[in-house]
């Protein structure tokens, strides 16, 4: 007997999370295991491993599994072009591997639009036509959901907010250009704000935190600034203005006033939402002050398998 | 006897223009006036004026006018808040206005998004499912079309590519923000660019064009760079690497990779398409390279009457 289940996978660079879903979006039964073969064979295998797992418990089959992944994800044909996590894989068809192996239907999307979508549905955005994702953590990640769907653009992988181009002549990034919004409000950003200190400050800022720059965080730029670090505060506030000034330019060419965040870094929402908000305002029609929203995302380790699993009942 | 065509109305800071099209988009005829009142009653009038000389010409009522005005316009409510070219007008709804002086149905949108229409239905964008219209200019306005229709956002004002944060501590705008990409893509920015040029370099520019660094055109440069004037030549490509920046930077958010531009700007197109291209690509994932399209639009002065008149045969 099939259940009108789903099961979303979520694919990380360390662990892979499983969960299957019921109609409603609770989560009825979950799984989590370290990734160890980084290989798409290997991932595979896991994934299947997952699954079988959670439909023994369920005692059924599922309708349907949806697949997040992180990097540069083909959704419509199923194709992996590139992953941060898994430098192996070029162009592999992950969403056929597991199809054929589960004998169940399949999709794929990168993982920020699996985030998009579980916040859309159930989470933060749920009733909007519009809004944008915007996951912070060691990249930063991005969703848009348009006229109440994801949209992925011609290249299948809009979205792309990271690779906003706030310095054009600015740091290199890992996309080959340079300048990138993840360069400056994302977790390396600490360091890179910190280096841009004046020398005496920083010093003082990192005898403070008992660390060199190489090693600074978010979490210890956090614990500073908890402490009254005035340096550690101008980081966070530094980290914001960057990210009003990516979220300021989607304001104008996407006309779209709510975005939800996300991702680890939101554990420090009031370090960086005020000095986000004036500087997206600033750079942004004054008309839009009373409309702009930048809403906590509701969901956090979850959303990837819930918006998954979702996507799997919309699409499948 | 109502004929099956529709009006288009073009309203320029300098022109109003309008046009007759029937169902295949073909002017049947035409009428352009000067703009002489900026007021909302005597441009109200000039439109009345337009629209009813050419039924009279034409010898039949139309279905519907579509309007076309320059600046901040809510479509969905027919209201423009604001336009450079009409400094008195503050929410004014223009639409309801025309509508019931000429007893006709009437849609209004931005002008760059009539343009965006016009080239998608009939011209360099025709049967693309997303493109993103670029008007180069005394601005930078631009149009989104989604999956097949203008995206108009929350805001009911997507598409204000020209502001496009590209220094974020940079030029100040007359959007009240700063380091807009407008101020370094559009007609004002040679100045800007040349006013970055050692003084020796830029001295000797404004003497072979003749002119204060106050009146350094588009115009001018473009005759200077066809003179071989090294600091000419580099001005354009200064202007197309920043047209490039913004381009990567809508190419990453939206995925979108085709990009049409008009405006009178693009008469020097292959003065800066070169460098546009290759400053977009250098600010966005490599596998783009094949895929990214920047055309030429295919309309130039009848877009916004064309464009206009389109969207009233859809809308209305």
């Amino acid at each position: 007997m099939v259940k009108d289940y789903t099961i979303g996978v979520d694919l990380g660079g360390t662990n892979l999370r499983a969960a299957a879903i019921d109609g409603s979006g609770t989560i009825i039964d979950r799984r989590a295991t370290p990734v160890v073969g980084k290989s798409a064979a290997a991932v595979v295998d896991a994934v299947i491993a997952q699954v079988s797992a959670l439909e023994n418990s369920i005692g059924s089959k599922v309708r349907g599994i949806g697949l997040g992944v992180p990097g540069i994800v083909d959704w419509e044909n199923g194709v992996v072009h590139a992953s941060p996590h898994f430098p192996e894989w070029s162009d592999v068809p992950i969403r056929e591997f597991v199809a054929r192996a589960v004998d169940r239907k399949v999709c794929m999307d990168n993982d920020a639009n699996c985030h998009a979508f579980a916040e859309s549905r159930l989470g933060a955005g749920k009733g909007l036509r519009n809004m944008v994702m915007l996951t912070l953590g060691t990249g930063l990640g991005g969703g848009l959901i348009l006229d109440g769907k994801l949209f992925h653009g011609d290249s299948g992988f809009a979205g792309e907010v990271g690779h906003i181009v706030v310095e054009p002549e600015g740091e290199a990034c890992g996309c080959s250009g340079r300048g990138c919004l993840e360069r400056y409000a994302a977790s390396h950003a600490f360091r890179l704000h910190a280096s841009r200190l004046d020398a005496r400050v920083r010093d003082e800022l990192l005898r403070e935190a008992g660390v060199s720059l190489d090693a600074l965080t978010p979490e210890i730029a956090a614990r500073l600034a908890e402490n009254g670090n005035a340096a550690a505060i101008g980081l966070w506030r530094e980290f914001g203005r960057y990210l009003g000034v990516g979220i300021a330019t989607m304001v104008n060419v996407l006309g779209v006033l709510t975005f939800v965040i996300g991702g680890g870094i939101t554990k420090s929402w009031d370090k960086f939402i005020d000095s986000a908000k004036a500087s997206a305002l600033e750079h942004t029609y004054e008309r839009h002050a009373a409309f702009l929203g930048l809403r906590r995302a509701k969901f956090s380790n979850d959303a990837g398998v819930i918006g998954a699993a979702l996507q799997a009942r919309d699409l499948i």
